[in-house]
């Protein structure tokens, strides 16, 4: 099905994929309410992927988006890993961790022909990408079972690349979304602009549908967005307090705050931007650091050190990821929420 | 009159101040099509504001807004000011300029009660501000005029500070916005947001009316902010080539350009953060330069090398204020581009 003719035949709001904070009971939420949710995939070893689909299938067949990064696999740097560990090595000797028994790695795969075998079985709908777009081969083996292929520009050239590549609908992610920038063709932060200033540019150099993304938190910005040209709204931070979500107890209390007025674009917790609310690690080291390893090696200390931290009940090192507008989020379940974004259509 | 009853008579539109590109021709052609015309006064010695004044009120009595500045006096400081010539010197080579033959001081003037004298005279319906308010006995004594007085926010907390202090609207900058950044309260561009974020959480925080602007560049752009809650929309860069204006052919052509999807937020022109296009001075010094004297004593010595290389045809130095939607802009008149503006309405 063209995702034009999918999204028109739904509730225009996307669940955005929020690894690390959802699994399929929010996207089915979703989903049951007429939008389309999704499954964040990027951070799911092959069985996880296997169960997760396993239960969607066993759900109904709505559709459901599958969200995959495809970012090019770093090349560790020993030297640079180094400096990273010795930039958090006061956190560390806080929290007594001796940084020479945090393993290497992170948990963030690409998009691959081994998780393509897992998925043929099931052929989602929708599959979204983060990052670009897969290589050539690997996209037209997904393009060719039917699945509908969005994926994320913040710049008008990123938007026209995807169509150029491959891209069945852009996903036009402004500056105020929270989670990791989509970015791909720049790593120029000043490039990166407003959904009021992205959008509409967006509109004017693609053919393919846009789907509107960052600062949209309720029921009157999906109109608006609407109204501007999008086909849909992609919305995140608002579903974070929904009673389908695993957001933490202390990642809910930073959402429910006053500091959750003020976030930032970091590069310290995975190496790539990505916006949440500032919190200690970001105010010292951050936002940009430029010792941070690339995506996702970044996250390997930091990892170790937010698990200590938290388990003290403390935020200073979680990623507490959110956009710039967490004033629609809302303590009820994800389908009333859908419900409420769509009030105004 | 009520700022709420007077913008409810009108179309939902007004022109955004641009000191240093527009004076009353623009302000009259908006107010022609019935939006709110503004005249930037940051920049006019007592004598160009009469002048200004006289041509206004020789053009009938539809409402004007006129536009101060009231920032604190900068406290000169000779080291500073030295660092800053010193960063500049291999331009000011390039072009056979003297560092030691430019004069100090700059020329934007806060609002003052040598100013309201001025005013006084002619009462004008609406005052806005940029970069908070005046002292409170200046304040009132605008407000005793029965004037209506707008002010700049850029964060909830500017919001909330200037209905405390007596603003009659606030206009909500939003990150996308080109030209100064209202920003009073914080000097952390991080707390800057985009229109979609912070027009719905100052809507929530206070009961004056709210102004959208920022991003804002054609009549969906309009109704969206309109849709939104907004009781109007602040254009700025949408103007910029209506044959009213005074923009350079310079700018002009580069508005037109390519060039204009790149906008930085950066000090190096003024002292304060400013969105413009991005340019070598931009690139090569900013967007951000911790030796840039503090606001606005910055512009003199850039100012000197501005015109040196523009009359070399070069646009190097020049601040090409721009927001980051430059994709509205029409060479028409700004009267029919304001009834374009209200199409969707």
């Amino acid at each position: 099905m063209l995702i034009s003719d999918l999204l028109d035949s739904m509730v225009p709001v996307i669940q955005a994929p929020m690894a690390g904070v959802q699994d399929s009971a929010l996207a089915l939420a979703v989903s049951s309410a007429g939008g389309l949710g999704s499954l964040p995939c990027a951070m799911l070893d092959e069985a996880s992927l296997r169960s997760e689909l396993d239960k969607l299938r066993a759900s109904g067949d709505r559709p459901i988006n599958m969200n995959f990064f495809c970012h090019a696999p770093p090349v560790p740097d020993r030297e640079r890993e180094a400096r990273w560990r010795a930039r958090l090595q006061p956190y560390f000797a806080e929290y007594g961790i001796k940084s020479d028994e945090i393993p290497d790695g992170a948990g963030r795969r690409p998009f691959s022909h081994e998780i393509a075998d897992v998925l043929e079985e099931y052929r989602p709908a929708v599959i979204s990408f983060h990052f670009g777009l897969p290589a050539p081969d690997l996209l037209q083996r997904v393009k060719a079972w039917g699945t509908s292929v969005l994926s994320t520009a913040t710049t008008v050239d990123e938007a026209c690349w995807l169509e150029a590549h491959g891209a069945d609908a852009v996903i036009a992610q402004g500056l105020e979304a929270g989670g990791h920038r989509g970015m791909f063709l720049t790593k120029d932060l000043t490039t990166q602009v407003g959904t009021f200033a992205l959008l509409p540019q967006v509109l004017r150099a693609v053919d393919v549908p846009v789907i509107a993304a960052g600062g949209i938190a309720d029921g009157r910005g999906v109109a608006a967005v609407l109204s501007l040209g999008a086909v849909a709204a992609q919305v995140g931070t608002g579903y974070l307090l929904c009673r389908e979500t695993k957001t933490t107890p202390l990642h809910r209390a930073a959402l429910k705050s006053h500091g959750a007025r003020h976030t930032a674009v970091t590069n310290v917790f995975s190496g790539r931007p990505a916006r949440g609310i500032v919190n200690r690690i970001i105010g010292e080291l951050g936002p940009i650091c430029p010792d941070a390893p690339d995506f996702p090696l970044a996250a390997t200390a930091v990892t170790a050190l937010r698990e200590r931290a938290e388990a003290a009940g403390s935020t200073d090192f979680t990623p507490l990821w959110s956009g710039q507008n967490a004033s629609g989020c809302r303590e009820i379940s994800a389908r009333e929420f859908t419900g409420q974004l769509a009030a105004y259509l």
